[in-house]
């Protein structure tokens, strides 16, 4: 570690009462720049860490989190926290295989009173710690800090509104408003913060107002007056709407302000019921690439920690989200019924430039997956033709209604998963691996995936005039392959033969293709030749090439970057039972357990998932033939 | 049909205009007098249906559903629109195989514009098709009802935010306010509309208020004085959270007021942006039984219409959900640890009488899935033993919370899915098909289920003491078997045989472990004698029994109430093929597509899951050996 003259030596939290101001400002400019640091070697999510460096200071200075409970909404902008409680060395392996998480993470630390990764589960989490500790009459605080991006989900909302009619004591929620999450906030909440703060004019006014009112209702009763000094408060205050919700609004206060923060938490201890304060931050804050351009600071790979560009290879083929977005643009260019629809995730899901060409049919509806869903089915039960775009770990949040308001009514959507499969260092709340288990059981569904840039291109035009739903599943990171000109359409449900061979076949989905590819020519030092077939459907099955596969090939071998249970290999499992062939079948894919994080190739290799690891399991499944015997 | 003297002449809502207002009048009697016929006999939504007539009336008189477009929240409502929209005589089959559905359903009627079932759909589907028309340069009207109780889920608050964002013209959010959903709405924003309510007093002197505003404000400037208005109009009118999400606020209105509806909405289609209308209903309006007792009457089974008593055949077994709540009241009053948590069902899962004897424990979170299963894991975090009980079909909307905040955190939590499998009239909306191939990717998760009563006493039993994130399905209706005193602990993923036989063994799960034993009195018929095995534990596997069973049959059959695709039967063909056995299998289950209404029984026959269909398949099975292709 630099030498950082404060910050070295403190061990914790602990040692933060022991500080004068000057020495804690000190260790806060050290806290960021060991953010810095890190983050620009590992990656990670730095703007939102920067942001909050005086608040978490504060919340371990006014709270006990041996006693209390801080949950951190996400959980990726608690690096401070990690820093001050027990991990400032292991800090330097964050995100990292084998190293700590880049979210909070309750096996990793006693001090992470709640994990997370996905947005927008702090309130709900926080009021049931704060509801257990009330049933055990245990007296402490829980306090949830949550984002004002992560305020525009429905489950906040869910969550405010229990928290509301349960009136706990000792409950305080944090609203940190950097007034922009990963992309500019949408949503009529979002508008209603900018109002608050640019109120300050109405702000100063306040008390000459109050007492204007008294003076005028006085007559009236104190009920009328009292009511009427409540919406007076939330006019000028305001947070009317947390008000309405039963909360207490304190707001808003300077996030890096040290001893404003201090002093407001330490009142609000005096107060009963719940409380919302409105905190607000800058993202990226003391890290000027990051204060200028904050939506690419967000989250991160290596990048100069002078400049701030990012190190890229040279020559890094295009993501698959580009090769996506790309093609989206094209075809949107000659039909006018083309619409995206987004869950806050515009620059992830490559959506810029759609954004910018067609800004009327681009909708980022905020970090709202349900809502997303039903309407892409509302606009495709009115002709449209959505694309709704998800990250396959927050599809899971659309499940209901794409079985309910899209499959189910049968109404036309295309669904662009990206992030499907292993995600790397985002790690077990990230990995897109359930999402052709849980979509395989919901009936008429299409669900395919590319196996390079010009199938994607080709898969997403096919769906657009399938009028189905259809499923396009592509991993994060650099797409395979190259692309040309145009697009065609793909038969629905077709597979590929990609070579042919004899003895084994290998179904192979999406990237796995060319992992199939690889693993062939491994195989061939022992003298094994089987046949790659690409199969870009995922279902339906092209069931005629498939029976004649099973017949000519006694062996066959999936390979899916998804659960084994229930997922690709589990449909050839069922349709080899089901229409009794007495192949052999080997399955390669994501095992029973949560997987950790580190980079996709690491990961990869610890699951066995390298051509030369699976070619050394196929040739051990085809020469040890024996009954093996799990459980 | 009776002897309606205006309902049997007139063919549809387009002959409503030419209706005399007493006419009208007797023609909403006269639909309430149906509605109550028909559902006396069939069952059905009566008290929401109800409560709309009017409304119903008022929106085809003011709206054109030709061009303009109304969305019924969740669509159960919607029955007098049913039968002002063609389908007067089908109506008498309503919930009926092959009869007309209890919902709103597109495939059935060019007027129901959206379908539904699952609840607070309607702001984002509508908000979907109003952007459609916009797009489209079309110029008409979009129209969402939606009810009190719907508005504390999540994705309704998604789609107003959205919506007040988009600030659409032409766009009109119906709140029917009821004060009632299927149980008493909780949350702050129930408080909320009944402080709305009770208003009236505040809502008189509204208008000398605001001149004495006007004359107080007039000096300080007219833009203060304007914001200033725009509060005590909250203050007084109120609807200030819609207010402060972009909404223009209209109401109260009386929603059996017939005249001031029709002009409501007439003056609401001369204003701009998204207005919501606030209507009061009354549930089972017009049915003194259904008024006095509006929870019982929200959905019934065929009751006498003249006392409004149920009609139970005497003698039928206690419900599942009954068993279920009976056994956790028992267990609760051993450990108060022990908390339960529903999402808006606690008549429909049983918990009524866990609510009364502990009220401290038990936690109705109102139409929030998704908050729901956070809150049991933030609970399950500081030590609790949260039960989480949800419908099967309403678990999809918690299936992201399931995996993030419970499994992937291994929280302990009883994850209690009743209504599993088929539900019968609620049809393809409710069946609870899917539950077990979206769980069965998660891993380190436990999913049992029981096949009588005291197997569902000891699940529970066992779950709450496993230290595991462990869930147990069971059907809608009456359960089967019986019960004995206290519990026993099952070792988890132990199976248990029920009969030895040889050559075939029969792996059953749930309810249809009786089935399989029906089945086995059929095949006896044949000469074939099946092992039969109650195969309570989905996942994990007994294993040890499993490889015994297949080395010992030839053939196997799975019998189970969910998806083919992923399901039970998935599993089992992948622990074959994974392990090389080279049985041959024959799976049971719900087949690749939507199953539509009617009773369960009408179901499984037309699936061939009566035990002699399944039966004379498993014959045909072993007798008649030959590839049968599929594709």
């Amino acid at each position: 570690m630099k030498n950082y003259t404060v910050l070295n030596r403190i061990n914790d939290y602990k040692d933060l009462n022991k500080l004068s101001e000057e020495e804690i400002n000190t260790l806060i400019e050290e806290i960021r720049d060991y953010i810095i640091d890190v983050t620009s070697k590992n990656g990670g999510h730095i703007g939102p860490s920067l942001g909050v460096v005086e608040l978490t200071v504060a919340l371990l200075k006014v709270f006990d989190p041996e006693t209390d409970r801080i949950v951190w909404d996400i959980g990726h902008q608690a690096y401070s926290w990690k820093i001050l409680t027990g991990r400032k060395e292991q800090f330097r392996t964050l995100r990292q295989y084998k190293g700590i998480s880049g979210f909070l993470k309750r096996k990793e630390s006693r001090y992470d009173h709640f994990g997370a990764g996905h947005s927008s589960t702090s309130i709900s989490a926080a009021l049931g710690m704060r509801k257990a500790k009330d049933l055990q009459k245990k007296d402490s605080w829980t306090v949830a800090v949550i984002g004002d991006g992560a305020m525009t989900a429905g489950q906040a909302f869910e969550g405010l509104n229990h928290a509301g009619w349960l009136d706990p004591d000792k409950f305080i929620v944090i609203l940190n408003d950097n007034q922009m999450s990963i992309s500019p906030n949408v949503g009529a909440l979002y508008t209603y913060f900018n109002r608050i703060i640019t109120n300050e004019v109405f702000q100063k006014s306040r008390q000459t107002l109050k007492e204007i009112i008294k003076k005028v209702f006085g007559e009236s009763g104190a009920k009328l007056a009292r009511k009427f000094e409540e919406y007076v408060k939330g006019l000028f205050a305001p947070g009317v709407i947390f008000e309405e919700l039963g909360f207490t609004y304190v707001g808003t206060i300077d996030g890096h302000n040290l001893p404003e923060l201090e002093k407001t938490l330490e009142n609000v201890k005096k107060m009963r019921g719940p409380i919302i304060v409105h905190v607000l931050t800058q993202k990226g804050k003391g890290y000027k690439p990051a204060e200028q351009n904050p939506t690419p600071f967000h989250g991160i790979s290596p990048f100069d920690k002078i400049t701030g560009t990012p190190i890229k290879k040279v020559g890094t083929p295009p993501s698959w989200s580009k090769v996506f977005g790309q093609a989206l643009v094209e075809l949107a260019e000659k039909d006018s019924r083309i619409v995206a629809i987004t869950p806050a995730m515009k620059e992830g899901s490559g959506l810029t430039e759609f954004a910018d060409r067609f800004p009327d049919r681009f909708f980022d509806v905020g970090i709202a997956e349900q809502h997303a869903a039903t309407f892409a089915a509302g606009l495709s039960a009115e002709g449209m033709k959505p694309v709704l775009s998800y990250y396959s770990t927050f599809l899971q949040r659309g499940y209901d209604q794409v079985i309910h308001d899209i499959a189910l009514q049968g109404l036309p959507v295309v669904i662009a998963i990206d992030r499907a499969g292993l995600v790397g260092e985002d790690g077990p709340t990230h990995h897109g691996v359930y999402d052709i288990s849980f979509l395989r059981a919901i009936p008429d569904i299409v669900i395919s995936a590319p196996k390079d840039q010009q199938e994607l291109r080709n898969l997403l035009y096919t769906a657009l005039y399938s009028d189905r739903v259809f499923a396009i599943r592509y991993p994060r990171g650099s797409a395979i392959g190259d692309k040309s000109e145009g697009f065609e359409k793909i038969p629905i449900g077709s597979w590929e033969v990609i070579k042919e061979g004899k003895e084994i076949v290998i179904l192979a989905v999406g990237k796995y293709v060319q992992k199939a590819v690889e693993t062939e020519k491994e195989l061939k030092k022992y003298g094994i030749k089987p046949t790659i077939v690409n199969a870009r459907f995922i279902r339906p099955f092209d069931g005629k090439m498939l029976n004649q596969l099973l017949k000519q090939h006694h062996y066959v071998v999936t390979m899916e970057d998804g659960a084994l249970n229930g997922g690709f290999g589990s449909a050839v499992a069922e349709y080899i039972m089901d229409n009794r062939f007495s192949n052999e079948l080997l399955r390669f894919g994501i095992p029973d357990r949560f997987i950790q994080h580190g980079k996709i190739q690491q990961l990869e290799e610890e699951l066995g998932l390298m051509p030369v690891q699976m070619s050394e399991r196929i040739k051990e499944f085809i020469t040890q033939r024996s009954y093996k015997v799990v459980g």
